[in-house]
């Protein structure tokens, strides 16, 4: 029987990067000190932070609200509300919704949900059909469900009176997004990506990221420990093959050099400490139709309701 | 018969990231013009630059030397010299040492010849498999290779009186490097990542690398119209499994996004031009042994040969 490492009780995991073997309880209580660590060193929150915890359902954002809702009990100022997006993706997201609703309604948070219909006058399957009947899907339909998605976030944690966003990022997520940025030469959101993005214009709500130091395997495991549902379902539109094949490789690499996820992590943490001489570069403007932060005049999302509103009202030039 | 894109003869080649058709010597002249371009982009040279350029007989280095030549006849007053370093490895180094000699003479240009034997006292051979017998060798052969090397080359450079040292490094090599910094977390190394290393030392000679915007595929195209010597033995110790998996990765990633290769460079660009703030990071000492420039007290290369000094003379403590 191999031991756990801190209580000599059996182990149940190992930690390729660090060494160690956890039992369970350990384990567990690693994972929310870690996260609690993340917190302080990025000061990702504040005692009198209001929230807004984004909860799709699936395993990372269940274990971003659970853990959180454990930390939170030592500041008994910071209030938590969950929001969840509803895309409107028939046989996918029905499920989840459920995940989060009674999730939340266990650990006695509030929640909300808001849905890309109400919000913007399409569901995403709408979105979708629209653009392939069109030949206007150019990019993944990630990237598009993406621009909706942020800006409904935005949207939502407004509502709610947030002063802060949380997202379920995890250390692969966040990987993935540091190596895809320099393989898209995309500067810009080189600059943006990271533990936490400032309040860059005077509407948007600052994002945080409490599990960037999360493996995704832990997450997975973390949520199995804690009885967390499963979301079983895949989204019928995910098929962003630029992160599987960077996934792939960082997946690979990682069998013989355990730390290289938070090796991209704190290499991105250090150039993006020269980055201050340019924060210019990262101010938004405001959306000339919905007034929401956008680094253009009129912002992605406004772009897209555009060319759907014009297509459904036939007024479309091709 | 498909058509050059510029002449209308036919074409040889195409180039996925630009969707060029090129015949024979429309694609030999676009080769040459780009090199200059990358000179000229970077200021990688000046005409009153004395320029050693490391030729170690292979397609890259080889076809470095016929492109500079070229071009130099437009600057009388630059001077090239070839310095090609002998790394004492049996069954590899002699036949591109042959190649190096006989284009360099084809082509008029003074070459030089530097061994490690000469240099270090140890042949590359001997350096290896006292490592080995000793448990030492941690790294790759590559890596302790490339100490010697840089070294060495640094010490014919100033040899022949040169103002500049000119490397045959490619848009493949240099996109790899970019990213393995990354995964590695090698700040400093980033910093120094690029088509030009400033006199950061005043016993440093400056080094530029004019085929960094080339991709290796055009290289060896270039060395196969151009009739230069392929050189097919490859190096016993060639092994550098981590370039490998980068390498695999890029070319992959290369099948649907063609310019992938090149993004990489551009980013890598743009963050360097904000690493001004931190340029006295990039400062070296003096090793207190050889008198090089080093980030340490005593550079890699000194460390390596005590080693090899000390199991010699029988006086290492283990």
């Amino acid at each position: 029987m191999t031991k756990c490492f801190y209580c000599r009780n059996q182990a149940v995991t190992f930690r390729p990067y660090s060494g160690e073997y956890l039992c369970k309880s350990c384990f567990l209580k690693s994972v929310e000190r870690k996260v609690q660590r993340t917190i302080n060193k990025y000061s990702l929150l504040e005692e009198t932070d209001i929230v807004a915890v984004a909860v799709s359902g699936g395993k990372d954002s269940l274990t971003l609200l659970t853990i959180l809702n454990k930390l939170e009990r030592h500041f008994h100022e910071t209030k938590l509300i969950a929001v969840t997006i509803d895309e409107g993706i028939k046989n996918y997201r029905e499920e989840s919704l459920k995940f989060a609703e009674s999730v939340a309604s266990k650990l006695k948070i509030p929640h909300k949900v808001y849905s890309f219909k109400k919000l913007f006058g399409y569901d995403f399957d709408e979105v979708i059909s629209i653009l392939r009947e069109h030949g206007l899907d150019e990019s993944s339909p990630c990237s598009y469900c993406g621009i909706l998605r942020r800006a409904a976030l935005n949207i939502a944690a407004k509502d709610v009176g947030a002063t802060k966003l949380a997202t379920a990022h995890n250390l692969d997520d966040e990987a993935q997004t540091v190596i895809m940025n320099f393989l898209r030469a995309d500067y810009i959101r080189a600059l943006r990506t990271g533990p936490r993005l400032e309040k860059i214009h005077a509407g948007f709500i600052p994002r945080v990221k409490p599990l960037i130091e999360i493996p995704e395997r832990e997450i997975i495991l973390y949520a199995y420990f804690s009885n967390l549902p499963l979301h079983t379902q895949t989204c019928p539109y995910a098929q962003d093959a630029f992160r599987n094949d960077v996934r792939a490789f960082l997946n690979k690499m990682e069998l013989t050099r355990p730390e290289v996820k938070y090796n991209i992590l704190r290499i991105n943490d250090r150039l993006r400490s020269v980055y201050t001489c340019l924060e210019r570069e990262l101010d938004l403007n405001t959306c000339i139709v919905c007034g929401e932060p956008t680094a253009q005049e009129l912002c992605k999302k406004c772009e897209l309701l555009k060319i759907l509103d014009e297509i459904r009202a036939g007024t479309r030039k091709t």
